[in-house]
């Protein structure tokens, strides 16, 4: 028997998981381990990290050679230089017989669409769009990151609903519950402790602050609502823009969604609604596998090929 | 001859200005020095830096005792604690007759209209806005920093026109010069740079970009035109707000511009322009006079109320 096997790797900022599987598909192992965020000046140690996990996975699966290929889908893989210092560190270890290094985005667009024309759009603590054209050309939009883009995001919508707390306290904008209900999450007594609170957390704790912002907009605060929408309407933008790259289109676009944000249905029902503003015909759909699995059809792809 | 005498301070953020005047508001000397923000912590090292700016302008002046009265206007003095304990402070230091500790908005709306009810619209690196009723009582409005406020700001505007040329690239948006103006002013080689750029530097370094989206939309750029009157029409919902808590009225509503991004006459004629939007009749006026002449009227009133 000598049967190929593969290794799919998602590293995301969150932890890495990494999926062995033979050629039809079955799944041999799995394995989690620590977020693989490349550290441009430290190749190797995303190479170590993967490679432990690896070595770990084929012994469980009672393996005794290196998978026959390996892809790693990576967060922090910025550009270029990045990628191929990460998949040489990764070669030199002998990870396996073939191996290619993409970033989380290709993979997680890969697995969403099956390695099919569509687009893959991810709001979550940050926002981000990825699209594949028939011709097979990838292309991302957005993804600029907090202080100048992240728009349609957790992070965005959070902010948003702090701004518009505050214009409510002014009287800029009308009454809204969302100032009771940030004093009461966060555990502050007055709106002007909110800023220096603003000052000092974490990205994600303001993106946490979205699901507030949605709950009001779902209980029928209009300054809620229109927040939301507007959020909703720069998040459909991207995937407008995606579609005008990558056409022409031989039919509808096919979209996925992804990520914390994309979960809510209010939010993921307007953005819906607002793929129509695109000009493109497109239609939103389930993902036909995750990340990992994405990592997998590209390590098949490399032996098969 | 036992004249009066009065001091007044504006210790902002840049820097601290006072002037020494008599009754009849005769300018006896003058002193600059390093910024009195004012640290909670440590009351006492602002009281003495104020401290020795007096006593160097006394003797400048060739007097032989401390000034009748003093008021300070200073950045940072955020709640009624900080603001009691660096009044003590100076007091215990003897350095006026009777003392006055306020905000800089206080003093600077003091000095803009001369004691008179009215608005004051400030728009530099951040925004605020302070107003002064027929009765007395005085508002502020918006300040609540670059995070989560500073509407119409050059923090704002600068902001807002990285995210506009982030999205033309991205395709979300029409071309626009932007992008080509902050690279070459920024000195960077790619859009790509700019997220990176836009984490490590200060406010004012982003507020600084204010220039170039005021000038690409003088000169006709459609997307930098729809963001700066975005801006303005945020900047003028302070106006309106404040009116609104202070009515009401016997007239027009004064107001006054103040703030290097209202210098520029393409945003201060948008701003004007909008305050009609607020259902108040608003007229715009020249300040009678600057903050520190604010904080010397504050110092007269001590002695003479």
């Amino acid at each position: 028997m000598d049967e190929t096997f593969f290794a799919g790797v998602d590293g995301g900022g969150t932890r890495t998981s990494l999926i062995l599987a033979d050629a039809a598909g079955r799944e041999l192992a799995r394995a989690e381990g620590p977020a693989g965020i490349v550290d441009p000046r430290h190749p190797e140690r995303s190479a170590e990290v993967i490679t432990g996990l690896v070595r770990q996975a084929v012994a469980d699966a009672g393996l005794r050679r290196a998978p026959d290929a390996l892809c790693a889908g990576l967060a922090g893989v910025g550009n270029e230089a990045e990628r191929v210092a990460v998949e040489e560190a990764l070669a030199e270890l002998g990870v396996a017989g073939r191996v290619r290094v993409a970033s989380d985005g290709e993979i997680a667009l890969e697995g969403a669409l099956g390695g099919g024309a569509g687009i893959l759009l991810i709001a979550g603590t940050g926002s981000v769009a990825y699209g594949r054209a028939g011709d097979g050309r990838m292309e991302r939009c957005g993804g600029w990151g907090m202080i100048v883009g992240d728009e349609g995001s957790g992070y965005a919508l959070g902010r948003e609903g702090l701004k518009a707390a505050l214009r409510s306290v002014d009287g800029r904008e009308p009454p809204t519950p969302l100032l009771d209900r940030f004093l009461e999450t966060l555990g502050l007594e007055h709106a002007r402790e909110i800023p220096p609170w603003a000052g000092r957390v974490e990205k994600a704790d303001v993106a946490a602050l979205a699901r507030e912002v949605l709950e009001a907009a779902e209980l029928g605060d209009a300054v809620s609502m229109r927040l939301v929408r507007a959020q909703a309407v720069d998040l459909a933008g991207h995937v407008g823009a995606l579609a005008s790259r990558l056409a022409p289109w031989p039919g509808e676009v096919p979209v996925v969604f992804h990520g914390g944000v994309l979960q809510n249905a209010l939010f993921a029902s307007l953005v819906s609604g607002h793929l129509g503003d695109t000009g493109h015909a497109c239609r939103v759909r389930p993902p036909l596998a995750d990340a990992v699995h994405g990592a997998l059809a590209y390590a098949r792809a490399l032996v098969h090929a």
